[in-house]
């Protein structure tokens, strides 16, 4: 079984990086290159994880959703966010299914 | 505190909705669809999470980190993946860090 | 044999459809909505070009590459920018080619 | 005044540099890698589009869309099309304009 906290022990690890020297690790260097950077991973990964899609290798496909959440889990952290943040998000639509939950998310947009 | 469970308890209803009425829910329309649906989807919220980062309205950036994976789920959905497989997969990496984890992501590429 | 023109001419229509009505067109509406409507549109059409190249179907890439490159235009449009300003920046590296061109663009990013 | 059959030569030089060796040019290299490595440069440089637009840089900008145009071209190269085939799409569109062209556009979708 796999522990439920993987994402917020991760979130925790990617704060720590923050300010670090960027020598010192790929993350500590993607945060210090700044937020453009790190969109450019972002938009890279969203691509790999069609190109992954489409060929069908679905341990490739697994690989490319985990770079996706990496990297956008790298973008909250230079906002100063937390994975708990989209887990809190997540929880809140919880109860609204469905066309319902569309209707919702169309409505806030 | 978040339930850290969310993202298994949103897999399971994700999985729940396949092959049932297009027509019943968001999700239920989407993975009738199918994959190239889906994937438009994922790189929509890829460019919408690009925009609310410039844009530096947080509260705006965690909806669309939050839509970004919830796409992203839908497609692991629909390949028979859930998100424990994405968790398994981060986990999997937690002992290897900074520079050397990214050069074992490189070696696998 | 095409009309070389073509693109000149679109730039025109676009640049003159800038500051009408909203309902007269699509693109007068488009260019109202502003920056990040037309930036959505530049990633929808990336995405869909990518679909459309696995897909293998060559009519359908030819529309969705030709639908990136209005919406392209379409932002430059609202930049104040025109298509002769890409075909200069093109011009200009006819001279440089092969592995030398990709190390001068490496050079200017 | 700009040569309006920029174009035509670039996918001219395109289509010559296809099964050359694949050091002898970046186009050359890029060809040889195949479908996927040219899809994740239009996917890299949509969305440096969205930066440097973002940016405001307006020469940045001019180059990125040229980056997106050129590597859409090396992606039309592989599929054995011209840039005639964007051109001859985007002038088959001209007497088709506003309202009436969008609505077109989504009926062929």
């Amino acid at each position: 079984m796999i522990d439920a906290n993987v994402l917020k022990r991760l979130g925790e690890t990617l704060a720590a990086r923050k300010g670090t020297d960027p020598a010192s690790s790929y993350v500590a260097g993607l945060l210090a290159k700044g937020e453009d950077a790190i969109l450019r991973k972002v938009a890279e990964e969203s691509a790999e994880t069609l190109l992954a899609s489409k060929e069908g290798d679905k341990l490739h496909l697994v690989r490319e959703v985990a770079d996706l959440w990496f990297h956008s889990l790298v973008l909250l952290t230079w906002h100063g966010l937390t994975p708990d943040d989209v887990l809190a998000e997540l929880h809140r639509r919880e109860g609204i299914s469905g066309v319902a939950e569309k209707a919702s998310r169309k409505s806030q947009a």
